[in-house]
């Protein structure tokens, strides 16, 4: 009776803008009777002190509290997919305070945006669209739409295959292609293959029966092994890391087009990774000598593409300014996680998509 | 011994054009020891009586014997879905030459079209393809790309699930949507939702256990009723008949709009069937009023669509030259199922896709 109070259940969003005020309030619905604050803060802006030792909970992209002003705090939830950006911050290194990751929103966002693309590319669509513009019903009267194919039969190699390339696998096997998964470590067991990560309800592969095959390596050796398979379609879905920057280059792109089965375009490239886990002059090359029939690029190198980039005119490509994730699912799907993470934490479950400090991912 | 020689296993194809070289070889590889042959023929012109009675298998889209030049075919194999441009001519009305269909070749080509355009409008596409032509590299910093949603929860409505309604169901239960069917006749039983005609291998809803509902009906109250579900998307997929003429108007329409779940973008429509089945005027009036967030169009009425037509400029629509079934994989899939029946009609068994003269489709 003579204890202080304890701090009331109260979640911080800080956020490089103030959350618009119907999506603060659809969070208060979410989570009553747990209280909801938002501030806007620059990137990497620490927490401020009067505030971080008012809350419970923090959700943030990149602003943190110091550690003395943590010991309220039960949960911090990045809501980005990587924490990278952050391990080497106090928070990281001096506090054992439950960190989660938004790892499995960017699932369906992302595989829409790949289909997409490869729709676009398989079908022509611009053709149809320039048309349109001019109010030209053209059919297909001078061929310029001969040479579609459907992606039925087609193989797709997903390079990665974490919540991401798992809805892409969904999809493809859908579509009716056959999915072969890439990972780094090995997957020989059932239960090895499963996503115990968060998965967006009636999406992913949570069991990892999609794949017709799975391969694995951190080698050079076991990357050509997979780009030898007749692929298709190669999918970049990996993190950056000093192992996978400029992974795929040159030699990577003529052992893609040279398994080309016979009568298949040659393989069209999707990187919705980082710019740099490519060679991207390697990979100019390889559009302009048609070794590749098209790529799909969420990403490049550098950020922003500057506007004389040669990149920008390369055949066949389809550039956007890395905003396959983008939607109005996101925030509410980033906090689902945090929802069911406030339940776990009371009931001393593990939690979901917690960061293991030391793993470095 | 006397009996005069039985004629040689010969397929003819009589198409409009020459089959190309390549195209050719490959068929003869594909069903030898039959011979196979070809002639190009103009629209609805007849088969000449001496090569007429040289085959014993005849693949064409407009294309028929004589019947008294017919007596040696065994199959006259159709490669449109529909036969309704045919059923009067003598060899339907005073044979019983077993006729086939290429329905089911349709579903994978169609689904991606229509899947095209989906992603296209809800991740405003034409954004980024107007950038890059510009060399732009905008990111989100201006807001143009505010409001992208994703397909996961949406619920669409498949008015007809056939062969295509299935594939574009396949691919949106994928994508984590939920999909009503609506038959015209009732599928209270599992096995009366069966697709049991051709299905392109790895796709398709053969059992139909993909949609969450199931709703039937020829009457406008059973119409309205599906329509009222609160549906994100409505897919027609249906034939034209006299009794589909206008199925869709300004009422319908209303009633989409006016069943939006909160929060959700108004119904995005996508017609694959026929421009009739639509009132144009009454969707360019929905368009323009918002009651339609968008709709994907590959036919039209009339067709070709004049350069003047209003609704090559209502808001938000995309409008192809009735190309959606496009691509090379035409051709060898529909004569997969003449290949089936070749080896079937020799074992006495029924065929795949046979018409049954009387039912009218």
């Amino acid at each position: 009776m003579g204890d202080a109070a304890l701090p009331k259940e109260h979640i911080l969003v800080a956020f490089y803008e103030d959350l618009a005020p119907d999506v603060l309030e659809a969070l208060r619905v979410k989570f009553s009777p747990v209280e909801v604050s938002s501030i806007a803060l620059k990137r990497g802006e620490a927490i401020p002190s009067e505030l971080a030792r008012q809350v419970t909970y923090i959700v943030t992209f990149t602003n943190l509290p110091n550690p003395e002003d943590a010991e309220n705090i039960k949960i911090i939830h990045f809501l980005s997919a990587g924490l990278d950006h952050s391990i080497h911050h106090p928070i990281f290194t001096e506090t054992t305070i439950p960190l989660t990751s938004s790892s499995g929103v960017h699932g369906p966002p992302i595989a829409e945006w790949t289909l997409m693309n490869w729709l676009v590319a398989s079908r022509k669509f611009a053709y149809t669209y320039e048309d349109q513009k001019k109010h030209i019903w053209r059919g297909n009267v001078d061929g310029h739409l001969q040479r579609i194919h459907d992606q039925v039969g087609k193989k797709v190699g997903i390079l990665g295959y974490g919540s991401i390339g798992r809805q892409i696998g969904r999809v493809a096997q859908a579509l009716g292609m056959e999915v072969h998964a890439y990972t780094a470590s090995p997957r020989p067991t059932p239960a090895s293959r499963h996503d115990n990560g968060y998965i967006v309800p009636g999406t992913g592969d949570k069991e990892g029966t999609i794949p017709v095959s799975w391969h694995h390596g951190t080698d050079k050796a076991s990357i050509h092994e997979f780009l030898s398979l007749g692929l298709d379609h190669l999918v970049i879905s990996l993190p950056l890391t000093p192992q996978t920057t400029h992974l795929l280059g040159a030699k990577e792109f003529a052992l893609l087009a040279a398994n080309t089965r016979p009568k298949h375009p040659k393989p069209y490239l999707t990187n919705i990774s980082r710019g740099k886990v490519v060679d991207q002059d390697a990979l100019i090359a390889a559009l302009e000598s048609g070794d590749l029939s098209g790529a799909a690029l969420d990403v490049t190198d550098p950020e922003p593409l500057p506007a004389e980039h040669p990149l920008w005119e390369a055949p066949n490509v389809q550039i956007s300014p890395h905003v396959s994730s983008l939607g109005v699912e996101y925030l509410p799907r980033s906090l689902d996680i945090l929802k069911v993470n406030i339940g776990r934490i009371e009931n001393g479950v593990d939690l979901l998509n917690e960061y293991k400090r030391g793993k470095g991912y």
